[in-house]
């Protein structure tokens, strides 16, 4: 007999960026070859290509009394690929030193009550997880102005963490309107830290 | 003849959550009560129910070349209540330690180059602007893990202060589960305290 084959690892990729042709979207490309090159099958999630609509509505509003709720179907689509996933990458734009909307959006409907916390083990501890996100600022000023402190507490320690990722980072490109090789290089570095992590 | 009457002040205020019954539109209403008794004409911009589409696309992405950039129609339009307004109250639920994606996307399309920064004087300079939210933890976890620091970053410096918008405040009403009377006048005298400043 044949053993039985150990399946692949899967890696949720998640974009959102308007167009194809952006930093975002070169980001993304690179990374889903990183991680394809370690063996992992990627489950790519363009959220505009996709038409998500990241406007939370009752039907997915937590009920706080009711940790088994049954959100909207396109949510419980959604739940099912980060549930998946054993690495989940996260690649945008810094707009207002946060998430656009449409990923905002993401987090707000997607990872919600009883899936992603509140229970005793949250479902997405053991995951890993990456932010890597564009910033057109320059590394000094972003540093001086204290902004990295406070986008990885958002992101880092309250998202990721909040749910049990306790294996999460933040990379920022700085300067990224002028993003070069080495740049680059240095995000395909952090993707890669991620997935050597023993 | 009559002299010239003195046009009456402007108040925007944002209103960002799906239910009428939330503990938000409570807070709304008792906001615009607030400011209509100060003598404001209240523009109230319910993002929900006007059916805000917070997804920047590329006919709204800043072209750093132009920040005499023609945005789509739907943005100019919430620019002119924006340009209108002398006092800005933002109303919402804190989600994630951060604005609902409807909420963000409106400062991502609207609050846009050439209108809210990029020139020398920002066309906000001078407005009013509050932000009010609730917050499901109690005040004394809030403080203790920094998040009214890091919130207060993100919302103060990193969006009205940036656009020029010096007389800002965050205003958190917490463990907004139980919300009772002190804590909603705590907020109808954050907004009160807004006006009353020189």
């Amino acid at each position: 007999m044949n053993p039985t084959p150990t399946p692949e690892p899967t890696a949720l990729l998640v974009v959102a960026h308007p167009r194809t042709d952006s930093l975002t979207a070169e980001m993304a490309r690179r990374a889903q070859a990183r991680l394809e090159g370690s063996g992992f099958v990627v489950d790519v999630l363009d959220l505009y290509a996709e038409g998500f609509d990241p406007r939370l509505g009752p039907e997915d509003e937590p009920d706080w009394a009711d940790r088994e709720k049954e959100y909207s179907a396109e949510v419980q689509a959604h739940m099912r690929r980060v549930a998946a996933a054993e690495v989940l990458v996260v690649v945008f734009p810094l707009w207002w030193f946060g998430p656009p909307a449409i990923l905002k959006g993401w987090i707000d409907r997607v990872w919600n009550h009883g899936f992603a916390y509140g229970r005793s083990r949250p479902r997405l501890a053991g995951k890993r997880m990456l932010w890597l996100t564009g910033v057109s600022y320059t590394e000094a000023d972003f540093l001086s102005l204290g902004w990295d402190r406070t986008v990885t507490h958002t992101l880092r320690t309250g998202i990721s963490e909040y749910c049990g990722i306790t294996e999460a980072a933040v990379h920022f490109v700085y300067d990224s309107l002028h993003a070069d090789e080495p740049a680059l290089k240095a995000a395909d570095e952090a993707v890669g830290a991620l997935l050597d992590r023993p």
